[in-house]
């Protein structure tokens, strides 16, 4: 099943999502963004997208409108777009309840979550990405499966309330995990060390962890109470107070979960 | 170079440096643990080593003695070793000082630091482990890098001024972002969520700040400064006080790192 899809935004998300469609066979009708240089800058990417700065969507050939826009820009967007019969509005987001799309001109409403880290620098295999599906229609969310699969082999049907738990979850897997090793970058730097040395020791801790699970994979002075290597590293970071705070808070977190 | 080597403690280091030693050609002379059967199962993996639960020495015919125990133990069994003439005494610690080997009976000392995250349960290829090296002997110091070459390519020199920030940095990178994981994997347990759907994030998270570096690689509400979704999961958090303290911490410190 192939569909006529317009998308709307132009960051992260919609950079590689859009590409990913066409390449699935859909067809992406229209590009929105708030500027038509910004548009034209995606639709460059695409063999037959129209950019387009205005929301009148009335006279568009598209059934699925993605609205892969921040998360503040959702409900501005879903409030003024004016949409087709018998459309379908989703976004992409991980944070926003499916009811802020309920006030639009959209016949059937739906959420379609890529579960991923998006940066433009890097080219995203869709085949390995979770999609997240939500939709009161079951009519719409059958659609929204069918394209989804056209993308990945795993689709969840979350509802909004699950949602939230997971988006949580992914901010402490993803951003988080990533922000301890920007961290870990900036104390080798400081030392003029070469971060080189750290990345095997990531990529098995990494390993390990998604297959024995975190708990069990956990080492190091805090995991084996060592309060002597914990007060000397604590001292050690005594010239960032909030890298320190931090230091001594996930330590004592990790000390009070076993 | 081929040496005879005897290994002082039976923890997650030894369990695996010690057949990787064998492997490598080496001979492992003695397994010291202060319990025999806790010696006998680590010598029960290896072809030639005795367990000893005693730190007579003397009579030993390994020139290298590889301290693998706790932060705490290391200098206890150095002040206590009866070490052989001509001997060189190493501990495998990334937070403990050359100097806490400095009054043992050991004609030489010096630091055998493998960089890795090490636990019983999983093999580890030593050949992309850093080892990190230290000695105030030139000729002891040799024979550390030839023992480490033997293992794998990568050796560093490091002084314990540089191997406390190493150390520091090491925990933030493993320890810290196996805590983020860890944290997510009991958010989606609590919602009974299945915690496979956030491998692939995992992955492309981890993998993408490896190659961009971490502060280009950073995405989620913090980076964004979206206070709207900070706020939400804040108090989506707020059955666990010490979490949501984490959340809020680490949001800023991602928030002012830009």
């Amino acid at each position: 099943m192939k569909f006529k899809i317009a998308i709307l935004g132009t960051g992260n998300v919609a950079w590689h999502l859009a590409p990913a469609l066409e390449e699935a066979g859909h067809t992406i009708t229209e590009i929105y963004a708030r500027s038509l240089a910004d548009a034209e800058k995606l639709t460059a990417r695409l063999y037959t997208a129209d950019a387009k700065d205005d929301l009148d969507f009335s006279e568009s050939e598209a059934e699925i409108f993605i609205l892969a826009v921040s998360d503040q820009a959702i409900s501005e967007i879903a409030d003024e777009i004016i949409l087709p019969e018998e459309s379908i509005l989703v976004h992409t987001s991980g944070a926003v309840p499916l009811d802020v799309l309920g006030y639009s001109s959209a016949t059937f409403t739906g959420i379609f979550y890529p579960l991923q880290t998006f940066s433009k620098e890097r080219k995203i295999d869709f085949g390995d990405v979770p999609f997240l599906l939500e939709s009161e229609d079951q009519a719409a969310l059958q659609k929204l499966k069918k394209l989804a699969k056209s993308l990945s082999p795993n689709q969840y049907l979350i509802k909004s309330k699950d949602r939230m738990a997971l988006h949580v979850a992914a901010v402490f897997a993803s951003n988080f995990s990533n922000h301890m090793l920007r961290i870990s970058e900036e104390v080798m730097a400081r030392q003029g060390l070469d971060f080189e040395m750290l990345k095997p020791l990531i990529i098995e801790t990494i390993s390990k962890s998604l297959e024995l699970g975190a708990k069990r994979a956990q080492t190091g002075p805090a995991r084996r109470v060592d309060f002597n290597t914990l007060d000397a590293h604590y001292q050690f970071l005594n010239y960032n107070e909030q890298i320190a705070e931090l230091y001594k808070l996930i330590s004592q977190d990790i000390i009070d979960s076993y």
